[in-house]
C-alpha cells in the first residue's frame, strides 16, 4: 500500500474557537481552513504543522459521533488520516488481508475526497482514516 | 513558537513487533529503528509516514508510564511530538503564558533531543511533547 504522509490528525474538542487560540495562537500554528459543515453538524479548524493539519472537531447539536467520543474518552486524538494513492486499492488490498475496513467502497469525504477507515480493533487501538486527492 | 511540523505520534501497543506487522507489512511504512530503551524500559519500533514518524511504545515489565496508560485506556494513541526550534525558549514562552510544562527546563530525551512536554489538560485533551533537533 502507498502510504505518503500523514494527512491530518483529527481532535476532538468541544470548542474549536477555545482549541484553535491554543493550537493557533500560542503554539503559532497557521489556520488553513474553518467551516461548518452543517451536513456532518460539525465545526471544524484546520491548523497546519509541516505537511500535515491537525482537524479541530466541535461538534453542533445532534451531532453523533464525535459527541459520544467526547463523553466516553474526553477531549484530545480522535483520528489519523493517511494519504494513499488509490482509496479503492487499498480497501481492496486490506480485505484481501483480512482486515474489515468500515465500508466495502470509499466514499466521497470532505473536499470531495475519495475516505476509508480502519477500526481501532484491527490497528492495535488506532481509528485510521485512508484519503486519496481528488483528481 | 516556531513549531516546523509533526515530529512524530507515539502509539502505545502491548506487542511493537504485532503492531509492527501492522503498520510495516500491512500499510508498507518502512521501518527506520528497532530498539530496546534498558532505561526507560521500553521496546518501540519507528516507522516512517512522509515527513514524520510514528512511534510504537511496548512497555517491557517495570515500565509505569505506558503500562498505566495501556491498563487505563488501552491500545493507541498516546502522544504527538512536534519539532520546534528552541525547546527552552518555547519552554519560556509557554510559562510566561500561564502553561505549566511537565519540566520548568528541557530534559534530554531520545537521540540526545532536548524535550519537553504539555500535559492534556492545558492543550484540549492531547498530550503534547516539543522536540529540537541536536546540534
Amino acid at each position: 500500500m502507498n502510504v505518503r504522509k500523514i494527512d491530518h490528525l483529527g481532535l476532538a474538542v468541544r470548542s474549536a474557537d477555545a482549541a484553535e487560540r491554543f493550537y493557533a495562537g500560542v503554539l503559532g500554528l497557521p489556520v488553513t481552513h474553518r467551516e461548518t459543515l452543517e451536513g456532518m453538524k460539525l465545526k471544524v479548524v484546520k491548523v497546519r504543522s509541516g505537511d500535515s493539519v491537525l482537524e479541530l472537531l466541535e461538534p453542533l447539536p445532534g451531532e453523533e459521533v464525535i459527541s459520544k467520543f467526547l463523553a466516553e474518552r474526553g477531549e484530545g486524538f480522535h483520528h489519523v488520516c493517511f494519504e494513499v494513492a488509490d482509496v479503492a486499492a487499498a480497501t481492496t488490498e486490506l480485505v484481501g488481508q483480512g482486515y474489515r475496513p468500515v465500508w466495502p467502497e470509499p466514499r466521497r469525504g470532505s473536499e470531495g475526497r475519495l475516505v476509508n477507515f480502519l477500526r481501532p480493533k484491527e490497528t492495535f487501538g488506532t481509528l485510521i482514516e485512508l484519503s486519496q486527492l481528488p483528481g
